[in-house]
């Protein structure tokens, strides 16, 4: 499986290179130098509604470096090629901060008054990010196949056998602990899996809980967490799930727009990084709860209900715009009801019912009669 | 080892009964209700500079039921008391908001006026977690033993070979990945330890570099992160390998009065929990950078130095004033100069000087120097 880490480097370096060698050709032959940008902006985000996914669309930008105003990002361009061709080569394997120091200096030029001036090759970190991700569309790797790194949240356990380097991680014998996801998942070979179904729960403690009571075993079923919004490992290890393994993915969060948001991520990916969700989406991901009417149907104590926040409203909005939320009939009753009440509920008032009532009816009543959303 | 973790619950739920016990036969012996609780204030806690633990004092407070002051929190603590005796003894695993939820009710009641008047049993959380602490220290047992959850971030990786309940986790065999560390570190045995020291790194994307580097391999260490400011969990992780197998412990953080405060927490617990420190606390653990005298020996380019905030300024003079930075010369000598300077630096700056920098100069270079301070 080594190999296929560096299969995996290797694709990527090839095709960072080859962006190099273009540059470098139209130096040598007296071109003006250009590169052409598959478009990440919105404008250039497509909604296709029969794969369900967020795809980019045609649209590309030339980046010329004799363009003042594309000057600058060109330079940034090819100062994070080499960069990370750099690490590749020399076996490295770079946060995404690391990148953003080990290429941030300081460029002194005479302007054409005579006057000396300093510019940084980038100000914030912000503007290294999006210069990796513009070599991400560029190339058609996603980062994590460069060997760069980042934060990773993720966990999981249950019935899956996994290897990682020469290691085989049995997930199931993780005893109280559960197994961190590593930051490229597509580096795992997924060697067995004994489970119907994964749940994806919101929230850490809940999974904990889950994983207490042995819920996987019980069920037959993996759980993962990406503690919130989840990040992009945890992202590719559930599609990686679902699509090689068939696998139906159920979503757990608190009846809440941020709730929906996390559901949305997995399901669709972020509006601002549509490139991904071809690789990162699960597009029949599955809504399980807890829905708007759940809050009523399972009559959640007055006391337990919490006011919806402006910002939560905003965000229902939001989501009823969204294409995938707008073809779903039960989503948009569901957004609906929500913005007419502006209630929300944890998934933890459930326990006003008992601990058991979670995991012994709710989720076990909301599966077997095929109670989610999609 | 499941008989230990059930030892411990078995051990947290008899002191809980003893505390029950104790009130019921004062209503039978139609006594006046009251509880007996160490006051966790500022004011009860002590450095102990022999130890160099956070202590609580001898300080007990009368929480009496027949004090309108005192009643509502006398009632508070009776039904998280309930609430905990039932969920050990019906082998649930509560989270410590599932048990806010779980106790969370209206009371009705008629005032003196004859007017009727409802009250929460609690408000928020805060207040349902303020009384689970007097629980601890009322009954000398962490929440931990007593089965109650939270969310976990810490993670390990290296030569340790771990048991929780009936599988044992060799947490050098990880791949890529790592241990997700679990809530409660005492449920598990530490069945072997092959390593030289301990090192806490504060950010979870370098813990991934280091570990996609076998950093904890080819230098026989074990590598942890708490992810910024650690959870109890990690804490007492990193306490237990330090106690029972004497590994040093090393923590590594941005130069920074925020990383400082976190190397502070690893080493003598947080003041407002000064009561969890004798279990949680690792006493002689070094911090090993980066210092602010760092930021000037290493000569990091001044572009990558950060202004310090106002926060930064008074973080700094709040560690002025513990105990354990007064007592040690250099660390007054660091937080001086850092006051003085007012300049901070990030780890990833040091990937300036190359991706393999920290690991293969920084890192080896403080601890074969022991150019660490405690």
């Amino acid at each position: 499986m080594r190999n296929q880490i560096d299969r995996h480097r290797a694709d990527a370096l090839k095709a960072l290179e080859e962006v190099g060698n273009r540059v470098a050709s139209q130096v040598l032959n007296g071109e003006e130098l250009s590169l052409e940008i598959p478009v990440r902006t919105l404008a250039n985000v497509v909604w296709d509604s029969k794969s369900k996914l967020l795809k980019l669309g045609s649209k590309k930008l030339k980046r010329e470096f004799l363009d003042m105003g594309e000057a600058r990002r060109f330079m940034q361009t090819v100062l994070m090629l080499s960069l990370i061709v750099r690490a590749i080569r020399e076996g490295d394997y770079p946060t995404i901060r690391d990148l953003y120091y080990a290429g941030k200096h300081t460029l002194e030029y005479i302007d054409e008054f005579g006057k000396l001036r300093r510019e940084e090759t980038w100000d914030t970190q912000k503007e290294s990010d999006s210069i990796i991700q513009d070599l991400e569309v560029l190339t058609g790797h996603l980062r994590e196949h460069m060997g760069i790194l980042h934060d990773t949240k993720g966990k999981i356990v249950g019935r899956i056998v996994i290897r990682s380097g020469t290691d085989t991680i049995d997930c199931s014998r993780m005893g109280d602990g559960a197994y961190s996801i590593p930051p490229n998942p597509d580096s795992l070979e997924l060697l067995s899996v004994d489970a119907d179904y994964i749940l994806v729960i919101e929230k850490d403690a809940i999974f904990n809980r889950l994983n207490k009571e042995r819920f996987w075993e019980k069920n037959r079923c993996l759980l993962i967490t990406g503690k919130g919004q989840p990040d992009r490992s945890t992202r590719r290890m559930v599609r990686r799930l679902w699509e090689e393994h068939g696998l139906p993915v159920y979503v757990l969060t608190d009846a809440d727009p941020y709730g929906f948001y996390i559901y949305s991520v997995y399901r669709s990916g972020s509006i601002t990084l549509g490139y991904e969700s071809e690789r990162l989406a699960t597009p029949r991901a599955r809504f399980l709860g807890l829905t708007v009417t759940d809050i009523y149907d399972y009559k959640i104590p007055r006391n337990f209900i919490i006011k919806a926040k402006e910002r939560d409203v905003k965000r229902a909005q939001e989501l009823l715009n969204y294409p995938w939320f707008r073809e779903s009939k039960e989503w948009v009753r569901q957004l609906k009801l929500f913005l007419e009440k502006q209630e929300k509920v944890e998934i933890e008032a459930l326990s006003g019912y008992g601990f058991k009532f979670l995991t012994e009816k709710y989720l076990p009543e909301k599966l077997s009669t095929g109670a989610w959303i999609e």
